[in-house]
């Protein structure tokens, strides 16, 4: 009976450990068939490195309790393996220490990077007589993954977006007869405008311009949509991704902005997008950054977000056990109203490197905001509400134990 | 039986509209005694406007609504106004306005300036032979009122900061091992430190460095302490006050930065800091703004808070009612543990324009932490949690029909 490794990849989200708990407690309801889950402590560089987390040293209610809390329970990180032709060195220690601690599984939970990861551990181990069942399970608030219909993480972030907006725009919106009447929220998404694109959930009668990544920035445009709400609403509310760029391909962060020494400050799209209105139509701006806030944000999550993250953990495990290799849990969504969906089993070779972007036909035609198609596809990823138990006014969130496996090898020299 | 005119004031907060509930809905039912609640459309110019919207004319699920929807559901104004030696004519315009639409009871909910107002009115009203029972309804996210033992708007704020400066650390300690090692938050404040305070709610095993506006900026403890944090952490979090001030009194938010044309760009205090720790230390950052998010954030309401709100506004028909005149309602603060309270009447002329400030004793020794009288004090008041109903994954916040009185009077010429 073979032992199965699990890491967190790439930038956490508020229910990747979700996915976490739901790759353990499966894993442990099959004992009879599946050994101990390591996991490793900050992701895959844990395996290179031989630092191994016994998960079954946890408590169980320490295993349930992670469901509820945000962030990489076990570390995660930024490490990108490099190709199999330009460090061969380092594939083959992970599956030494695989071996090493009788590993057959292996359960990677991340985005593009470690499906790829993924893909190749497999191909090599077969290779090396030392075969392992990689199974990648989705990960990323970019929503970027192919064959799957969303990806968890984006779920909760997309209602967090929506929610601030909205509550922001109320505030905006009492206060814009002699005060503000400029709202600008910058948020992640550096390549597509998934995330941005949710800040036109809030309702018809709230007026909202959001600015993508996949849109050229126009000053003169974006500024008369600006007024025009303006001059209609009383105030305007502005969602803009951090990766929206100007016409030459130059990120709207990047102002040229300077400290006193002259060194370039690196601010944040929303205060220039708030200081260009500001020069322009001269209204009284406010701005915010959400930045970790939104990807963290485990107290607003989604319970579909939540459901489908512990489901897609779950599925790894059957698939693993039901012999499958090279694969990912993948959501398909089979209606939209009411909302259903089902995983079906993706094969890593379609999934790793490719970036799946907003369909041209999720933006409205004058560029600034979403169109019906995209809110029929937004609309059941942010429903439902999974509230963390609390205590003493604040999110009763676990920190793992993390008892370290013994090292059974050397140290690795990359 | 005199009609009740009801106005919000100043910046609004996620339970102002809890107070506002509490005014009409007590006042409703003493319809015996009390006749109509208008409410000034954006406050106090509505008064002098004659913009009254009649409350009777809202439903009473929409008015029930109110407890659970933040912003100010009448529209609110920072205009403040001018002594009476320098523009009796406004006053005198206001109690032509109450008197044109038979209204007895000034129910004014904001912070200092409108206790001030209040009592103005009061005196005048009073000397122009229709006297006006005013009654403070108090609301300030800046926690800065006297006698009352906190503000109402402030408990949400602080459960806001609190939890997402845990969030976001939990998510930082996950990453840190290759990746972000410093998160900054900035928060409101710009005079005192409470709301930055709360960013010390967090587990003892989290590092969190405050910067207080009640404490000068020194730099070289400031990157001190935080280098400590990361050596013993492995990260750390910063809860930076918009009002922290170098030692000379510039802001850190006003450090100097120019765009390519050399204008001053108003940035933040996140910015500043994050990029002085990467320039010194080295360490990689993310920083966040949450500007209006934390005190329009109903979603993450103490319960405390929301309580209070409305057993101020209940409790300021009450006192009206029993004859009181120029007093606020405060929160008496009874026991730490279990946390009792109980509402007894101050005098206005105690409370207008005094500023309550945080007691030296409740900043640590270093001046970058909160004591534990400091943690007593505000633990109570971020505890418990009124998540208000939702609605396709979105809350479901109320937007007044705000019925307009018909004028009586001549346009006010200021």
């Amino acid at each position: 009976m073979k032992n199965a490794f699990y890491a967190q990849s790439g930038g956490v989200t508020a229910v990747i450990n979700a996915s976490a708990c739901g790759v353990i407690e499966t894993a442990q309801k099959n004992a009879s068939k599946i050994g101990t889950v390591y996991a490793g402590q900050n992701g895959i560089i844990g395996a290179l490195t031989e630092n191994l987390i016994d998960t079954s040293k946890e408590s169980k209610a320490d295993i349930k309790a992670l469901k509820h809390t945000p962030s990489g329970g076990f570390g995660s990180c930024r490490y990108k393996m490099k190709s199999l032709e330009s460090n061969r060195a380092e594939y083959e220690r992970l599956i030494e220490v695989f071996k090493a601690h009788n590993i057959g599984y292996f359960f990677y939970n991340g985005g593009g990077d470690s499906a790829d990861t993924c893909l190749k551990v497999s191909q090599l181990s077969e290779s090396m007589g030392y075969p392992i069942q990689a199974i990648h399970v989705p990960k990323t608030v970019d929503n970027d993954l192919p064959i799957t219909d969303n990806c968890p993480g984006f779920g909760s972030v997309a209602k967090y977006i929506a929610v601030s907006t909205m509550e922001a725009s109320f505030d905006v919106a009492s206060m814009a007869a002699t005060s503000t009447k400029i709202f600008v929220l910058e948020v992640m998404g550096r390549h597509a405008g998934w995330i941005a694109a949710a800040g036109g959930l809030v309702a018809d009668n709230i007026p909202v311009v959001i600015l993508f990544p996949e849109v050229d920035f126009n000053q003169e445009k974006f500024l008369t949509a600006v007024d025009k709400n303006v001059k209609k609403f009383g105030y305007c509310t502005i969602v803009v991704s951090e990766g929206t760029k100007w016409a030459d391909g130059r990120f709207l962060a990047e102002q040229g902005t300077r400290d006193d020494f002259g060194h370039a400050q690196l601010g944040g799209a929303a205060p220039v997008v708030a200081n260009l209105i500001k020069d322009t139509l001269g209204y009284k701006y406010h701005w915010a950054v959400a930045d970790y806030l939104q990807r963290a944000a485990r107290h607003l999550a989604s319970k579909t977000d939540v459901s489908q993250a512990y489901a897609l953990g779950e599925a790894a495990v059957n698939m693993a056990l039901a012999g499958k290799n090279s694969v990912m849990p993948a959501i398909i969504r089979t209606a939209n109203n009411p909302y259903t969906w089902k995983i079906e089993s993706g094969e890593l070779k379609d999934i790793a490197n490719v970036e799946k972007m907003m369909p041209a036909n999720y933006i409205s035609k004058d560029g600034f905001g979403i169109t019906k198609a995209c809110r029929e596809y937004l609309q059941p990823l942010i429903a439902g509400e999974d509230y963390p138990p609390y205590k003493n006014g604040l999110p009763d969130y676990v920190v793992m134990k993390k008892h370290m496996v013994e090292k059974k090898l050397p140290p690795f020299e990359a």
